[in-house]
């Protein structure tokens, strides 16, 4: 049972995530905080001076994760975990991630206020380069801290100028102890826009995460030949779009006759030599596959990477396919889910239960401890760009959930 | 009838060919000689210089297009005009536009050597600019001395650098007297390598040129929306890539359909935000469509235009079309065509009458004297590139056909 007038704070989250969007912030209302810049640092900054203003007690990990921690009656007793991060895309909005720890940060706040401090501690951690978008992979400081990436995998990464992660995390004043790491924990909860449009479409207020479909990326390369566009005719041409073009419509064709949760999407083409009055003679197209049953992201993939070889073999050209990244699904916890899914009920909201199609932290942290999301809608589906939106109702109802939940698993 | 025993020299000329081809060399035994610089100031000193050790008149007109003037028994006669120029693109072959120069070249050598003097004046021309790599639009020096192009316009062209062409003009030393532009001419005539692979294809040695094709350069944009890969399910996307493909096929369904000589090429794509984990926002890509009649070449713009739009509209995407370039086609003189065709037969060739779908100086020369084009085949139709090549038998060929056919107009 929960108690109905325990509440977050609409106004001061807001106010902290409007605070947050003047860091970096870009002309359309958008936020450019790389990680490890001097965005991210005085992003950085505030946070923790925002930690220390409610009492928490803030550590640094080597891998520049930032734990707050409100003690639990019981201090030997696991954590309940609140994550997610505050760094962004290159041009990315002013809620993905950063709703998460904020939301945090708020749920946190209100105990306080409340006078209430449950059996188990509560922390909240901000995670260092969860998107990626300086350092790659993504989700280097909640894939460091699960040991899914050792550390000296994590340090040498470096951006395009060469700079290495060491070296940047050292630069702005974040290199904290490896003994600061979080060791047990009771589980691990991160609240996030979902980055698609069907809590909108379908006019739901939470969607119970369920777990993180796996992915593989293929990388498709066509050769023919490059010729004159005006000499060569059509039935003598090698053109390598003309036959990427079919194979784009084999791949649509093949997904969306699967099933409803698959997808594949052909996002990033390089045509050669791109040229209005040349035949192009070379195409390199990108293939990311996703499903929740690795066992059928492989089929899929397969099944593409077979379906295109035979259609290639038809035309006048040459095909490579190969794999060059892939990841496993993530299957949350299923107690979770149902404290989840039965809070969400208590509250009268609306839900579904759905799968990720996007990475997050929760990916890695549940690797090593019980872990589930909660998403809110965004408009249009709208994310890694200036236009996310989410509406502050959606917020309210993300973070109240986030907050009943927490105070049920931290006295459990 | 022809006189047999009179030749060209194969080994001479296969030497200045070679010699041209040091000038600007690239690795692969291809040319980069853009118009202007100094590869192609050194290029034009030693074609003066060549020019002058056979006893032409050289000049220069107001565009830096170079005449040689072998004098005729009638000096007042109008000429018969040789040409092509000696300018590449920025990995170009050895032969486009340089074999039908060194040709010309060629022939007059073998006259004075013959001591023949024709009743006319022959003189051979090198253009200014042929291939546009550097000056947009391509054709600049023959345009300017056909006055399709005003000299201010062609002066005012700039580079990417930002430097204009009159300025380049005078910085290697080859800003002309208006005054020696060709004023009244008998004839043009170029030979050139084919450019495509159908001489090759159907094993003839001679392709005469009837005219050259009109061109149509569409714009095709495509918006739909940006969304992530991964929580975007395939039935609420707006992929304009997607979209782009289909539409690629229809192009390629509505030419290939319609006759053998009409082409159309999609060449360029941009496509944003062209990232592997994005559902494509935006694609903008470029249609070029020919035909050697206009009227049919506008039909054919304007049911791909219409077929576009259609298709799009059933699509969730909107879509914009515009046409961005178009050029009319040519045709050739009735007279010289009969005349290349019966001393193709003479010197026992095989041939077949031919359009050009690429443009050529000949374009704006057939605008002030009757014109015709003689075409040799080149290996797999390559051009506009290093693996550009064509035998010596097949250039022997041309340049005896092109002598014999000067020697006919030059007495006629």
């Amino acid at each position: 049972m929960i108690e109905k007038d325990l509440k977050i704070d609409i106004k001061r989250l807001m106010k902290t995530i409007n605070e947050s969007a003047e860091i970096g912030r870009l002309s359309r209302g958008g936020i450019c905080r790389l990680a490890l810049t001097d965005e991210d640092k005085e992003m950085r900054d505030l946070y923790v001076k925002w930690l220390k203003k409610i009492g928490l007690q803030v550590r640094i990990d080597d891998f520049g994760n930032i734990y707050g921690r409100k003690e639990g009656k019981n201090p030997d007793a696991p954590p309940v975990l609140i994550g997610s991060h505050l760094d962004t895309q290159p041009e990315g909005g002013r809620y993905d991630g950063i709703l998460g720890v904020l939301a945090g940060l708020e749920v946190l706040t209100v105990l306080n206020e409340s006078a209430i401090q449950t059996e188990r501690p509560i922390e909240i951690i901000n995670f260092t380069n969860e998107e990626g978008s300086r350092f790659e992979p993504p989700i280097l400081g909640a894939g460091g801290l699960s040991g899914h990436f050792n550390q000296d995998f994590v340090y040498t990464r470096t951006d395009r100028e060469g700079k290495a992660f060491l070296e940047e995390l050292q630069r702005i004043g974040y290199h904290g102890e490896k003994r600061n790491r979080i060791q047990n924990s009771y589980c691990y909860l991160e609240l996030h826009i979902e980055q698609g449009p069907v809590l909108e479409h379908k006019n739901l207020d939470i969607g119970v995460v369920t777990g993180i479909q796996g992915m593989d990326w293929l990388e498709v390369k066509i050769t023919g030949q490059s010729d004159h566009a005006g000499p060569t005719p059509m039935n003598m041409r090698k053109d390598a779009l003309y036959v990427a073009s079919k194979l784009i419509q084999l791949i649509r064709d093949t997904i969306i006759n699967y099933n409803e949760e698959a997808t594949a999407t052909v996002g990033r083409m390089a045509i050669k030599p791109n040229s209005i009055n040349c035949v192009p003679g070379e195409v390199i197209f990108s293939v990311d596959v996703r499903h929740s049953d690795d066992t059928v992201k492989e089929y899929l993939s397969q099944v593409i990477i077979e379906k295109l070889s035979i259609a290639a073999a038809t035309e006048n050209v040459s095909i490579e396919i190969n794999k060059i990244w892939e990841t496993s699904s993530s299957h949350f916890s299923e107690e979770l889910i149902q404290v989840i899914s039965k809070t969400t009920e208590e509250l009268g909201y609306t839900s579904q239960k759905m799968i990720s199609g996007a990475g997050h932290d929760s990916k890695y942290m549940n690797e090593i401890t019980p872990t589930a999301m909660i998403f809110i809608p965004c408009v249009d589906g709208k994310s890694h760009c200036q236009e996310e939106f989410t509406s502050q109702e959606a917020i309210e109802k993300g973070a109240n959930l986030l907050l009943h939940t927490v105070c049920k698993l931290a006295n459990a």
